[in-house]
């Protein structure tokens, strides 16, 4: 089994936030990896994993970072696979590391996602990958589906709040 | 009894911010109803619920919503009923809530009042409400006098706190 | 014919931006007043006008304000009518007067529109006037409806627009 | 004794901010009064309070408020004696606070203070009364000159934190 | 020749922004459509857009909107396609747009771009094509090469200015 | 004539801004003087000022600054006289002058007035200078009165504006 | 063994920030010595320490300070040794000190490093140094060599983390 | 004559706010070079410049980059030579810049100077140089001197300002 995505973080400290990506392609039956590089302690490392990326059959590129988070952008300089951002929460709520990420210059895009929406990666990537595997696209509109029980069980929890006046 | 005001959020765990509108509701003898809907998870049931809101005899919809809350801007492109928005605390104090909330396009108003200001909402909904219902204006009106006596009550507080050169 | 709502600002200067409440009152046939008042320089006229406000038949009052702006809950705190406040864009695009309005404390609230939407805040008023008059209720459904002929209009300036590899 | 500071709050909430105002008045044996007042919930309260302060023999007004705190300024618009705006953390670590007490329009100005700063904003009250009291200006001068002797303290703690290359 | 990218604004006033992600197919030889759509005035006709998009063999969508960027947000909601956000400069330099489209809930992912960044949405959209398209993967390498172009200018153009103590 | 009010800026490009406050003196027929000083490029005659001031009769002292505004608080490290603190437009709507003035360590205060606020300064300065000047309170007095009447103007001018359905 | 670098705070609250300077220096062989300073506090003591500085053969000042963050820029206003400031965090996210510390006017710079970024600031002051210390360049380059171990140590780490889908 | 400062700026569109290093490196006779370089566009480039930089006798690098500012981090990342980041003003006033340069790791610091401070970050960079050459001190500490002169200047102008009530 070779991986088609790679998730990349700075330090085993990111792995709670990252892991959410992780579970998913568990759930979807994605291959993956899961490395640690850092833009600014291990630059050398950095570009070869984003040169050789394409040519070891992987599609999508993950890189959670926070404060002045350069990594996926670089990632992004030495690939023309779609690079996806996750900004990691450290000062200003993120905001830092969201539009380090974010504010890529013409010619180099990052896909950025919300402050440690690293699962919200994980279904983009997927996304991605169904546009050429029909299978993986039904997983995902089923996974889709299943959003909505959410809302339906708390509906249902919602009924069983009982107030003087309320109605349903 | 027909609910004239419905209470929506996008899950249970908003519940502890949204049941102060209900609890003001409760008090004001207003009846209502709670249902749980998502823009970004069930937007169908968010248009059907929106598009049947005045039919079905409701007169203000409140609706909370965190993150990039677009749940009161897309209930408020499927009615003409009047719409108030509840920014929930996320990132950035509410911040980002706020802003999805509040900045909507020339058409398309949203009534926004601070962040998980649930009480201030419905508040706000039964002044609408009262335009054509004195009893209630008369409620209202002897709500906002008992405000005064949380004043009066912190006063004789200070007044019980000592010090050398505290004249009152 | 008496006024149903009343346009506040603290100056002409303001005009520019309060004046799109005013056409909109103009196109829905909405008889309305307008009076410059400031909670800072003339707070007792500001008392006096939001004390009498409903017993002179008014239903809502708009007020525009900039900088630290009171006067939306100066009023507010006055009467038991809605009150929609207008952020008007000063410091920080507006973001002091946003602050300033919106984040009433509990028992005061105050219906905020974006920075500067004083279109929003006149078609908002409109929805709670039309909770009892039907007639405007179905000229406000009118109104609604023909905004979506600006996006037909884009649209069609859109399929105008010639690229190689434009498809529609 | 008469008072010739006050010292106004919303609640009683606020007093663990608003009492350092207090010790530092004992501390200086400047006589003052606390008050519980709300520019939203007793406005006519604030107005009467404000325009009699000079008439009592007020010198100095201090108030504290959070979110949309519109009560040093409405104070402000009602005297003219010098108001002290302390703003009370809450949105964004006071920010909302801040804008809304020091943005005051030209005519009517709040000497505002850092966020909870209520011993700050007595030390300014007392450098305003000592202007025309030598006796305080004295007793000011004492305090600033002890002010020092925390970083004197601070120096000889210092020196006690050994290091392999600390040289002092 | 079938579109495999549609790029959806809301009004015509939104084509200088987004006109770059058009010139860029147009480069990449990648076939598109534009449409205005916007989820606050035209929802029924998002919605359906977005549920027909995958049938009609669309791939990836672009969706630009500015203030209470609902419009990306929304079409994600109603397909699994991978839909690509660029939020455009309004209020606080495009910030309230940027919070709008990229803190989406767990399970609806917007890839996000820099603020007015069509051309980079254009360029990430072909980056996801090409994952099944080789000559596409050439095409887009090639320009990436190019973008070097630009700094080797800028270098001789440096090389052109005179300082005294400039050496090279 | 010996001044009691000292207005300090940093360069001539700064004049615009504070001599609305120098106009305001005149107007109060309060002797002023004006100088020219930085806390970080002169940093010894910031000192020396600042030491000698109360000694030469001057009663309060007006620092404006932009950017890392160091000037006010620096000014009052080193007397016991009262320091207005004007924030001078720079960065972030001057957001980072308000923030480098208004944030002093408890002990030594800073009375902050808006950005760019130096007419509010002068009338702060005005208020403190009355409370010992009876004859200044009174033109302090007449002044706010005559604000009011900016007010009754935009009223005059509101009611020549025309609407259809306008009733004033 | 005399010192060449200084580590200025304010009081011994900052130390557990600021100590990460000095375990820095320790590992490197640097000398320094600690001192606790005020720009607001002791305005003397810091301008004499700042002129006296160079001729006590310092070479570099790392000065740390939260709110109104004054210290560094008058530091730096009374010498021509290169001074480091260190953002502590306070208000909104340390971003007044840093605004208040990074935006000085043109001639008098402040080297600022990141919030609470002690550490940082110190390994800024050895590079410096270094560029006249061949043997603590060498030090340096071994220090970072070593930062990559930690990067190795989580990619072993993280192998250890299973998945089913993981492939690494 | 070799270069002992290197400054690097993306494009030449950055020169306006970079080539005031390239000046006061001219007055004060530091010999220099300039060169275009990108993190995201040519990232080889960048490696091979930083890892070459101390080997051709550089001591220090000024970087200048706007929005996502990878540049000065990643050069730090290459050597440990002194690096000095210049935010550019491009998106919240230079904000993100700012924070994309400034919020570096533990271990790899950047020097960071205001936005668009180009002569601060040369300035800096001759005052780390001057610690090993005594000629270059005595030209900074004479520069810094000068620095007086427009106060001095700025104070002779205050003093032709003529206002009636002015004494100075």
């Amino acid at each position: 089994m070779k991986p088609v995505v790679s998730i990349i973080m700075g330090s085993t400290s990111d792995l709670p936030v990252m892991e959410k990506a992780a579970k998913f392609f568990d759930e979807m039956e994605i291959p993956f990896e899961m490395n640690a590089l850092s833009a600014h302690r291990t630059p050398v490392e950095v570009e070869a994993f984003a040169k050789e990326a394409a040519g070891r059959g992987l599609k999508v590129i993950i890189a959670g970072a926070g404060m002045a988070a350069a990594l996926p952008g670089v990632i992004a300089a030495n690939t023309t696979l779609p690079v996806i951002g996750v900004p990691i929460k450290g000062m200003l709520d993120g905001l830092d590391a969201m539009l380090s990420i974010i504010q890529m210059p013409p010619g180099i895009p990052v896909a950025t996602v919300g402050v440690n929406g690293a699962q919200n990666a994980a279904i983009l990537a997927a996304q991605m990958l169904s546009l050429a595997d029909e299978g993986l696209a039904l997983r995902l509109a089923g996974y889709k589906e299943n959003l909505k029980q959410k809302i339906v069980k708390a509906n249902t929890e919602l009924a069983d709040v009982k107030y003087k006046f309320k109605c349903n």
